[in-house]
């Protein structure tokens, strides 16, 4: 099993503002993919859409200011099963997100573009918090020919 | 043991360009860190600066256009006989290079920091080589308050 690790800071925001951009459809559709659509409560599945193809989450956690977890129920072979969390925590005036997507069988070359996807997106996140704009897809920084 | 991966694509470049911005001082510091020293020859250790910390990578190999691999030689604790390798290819319009820093011992919260930190320096090589300008520490984008 693979994991992919990432962490941002967000400066002079707050546990609760982060928290709602990770926990609503609207705050998940101003930083990661415009398309989202579905139900952010504990038992629902909230779709992601990128054109074409996309995922479907279901809600396993919401725990208000602290964590989010997700399980892949549909989308690529690769990602069926795995599991998406984010932690939070207050450090000074950072509000930090630590992010896993863990459960990978093997470390295809798709996890790879999808590590440095997740990387795009949760700078989009950051600046969505910061500047009050994010970069959600499809206006996100295109990483390869697979785009 | 962990590992952390990331894949860029870089629109019309060459193999040879990109080995140039990995297997080359001059190269280097235009992404990754202003200050870069030492020797980029198989045996040759290189100095990667970032204000008074940094890392000290030893060449293992240079293939023209496809590999470049090191080894951690001095640093962070955590990072020390880790490697890191640049694999190249291409397709189409596209030099893909797969990233691979491999053998953390644990998967600490410095792990998700450099992991989203590889990124942005990822997407500076990206940017110096289709735009002719990277963005190199001191001047990528900082992540939390650990900088």
């Amino acid at each position: 099993m693979a994991d992919i690790l990432h962490k941002v800071g967000i400066k002079s925001s707050s546990l609760d503002e982060v928290y709602k951009a990770l926990a609503t459809v609207e705050g998940l559709s101003a930083w990661w993919t415009s398309d989202t659509r579905g139900e952010s409560k504990v038992g629902g599945v909230i779709q992601f859409r990128f054109g074409a193809g996309g995922f479907d989450m279901k809600v396993l956690e919401l725990q208000p200011g602290k964590r989010v977890l997700w399980q892949v129920v549909d989308g690529p072979q690769e990602w069926i099963g795995t599991k998406v969390s984010f932690d939070l925590k207050q450090e000074g005036d950072w509000t930090i997100v630590l992010f896993k997507h863990q459960g990978w069988k093997e470390p295809v070359e798709f996890m790879h573009h999808c590590s440095t996807k997740w990387g795009v997106f949760l700078l989009s996140l950051k600046s969505l918090l910061e500047t009050g704009k994010g970069a959600p897809a499809p206006n996100e920084i295109k990483l390869d020919s697979w785009e």
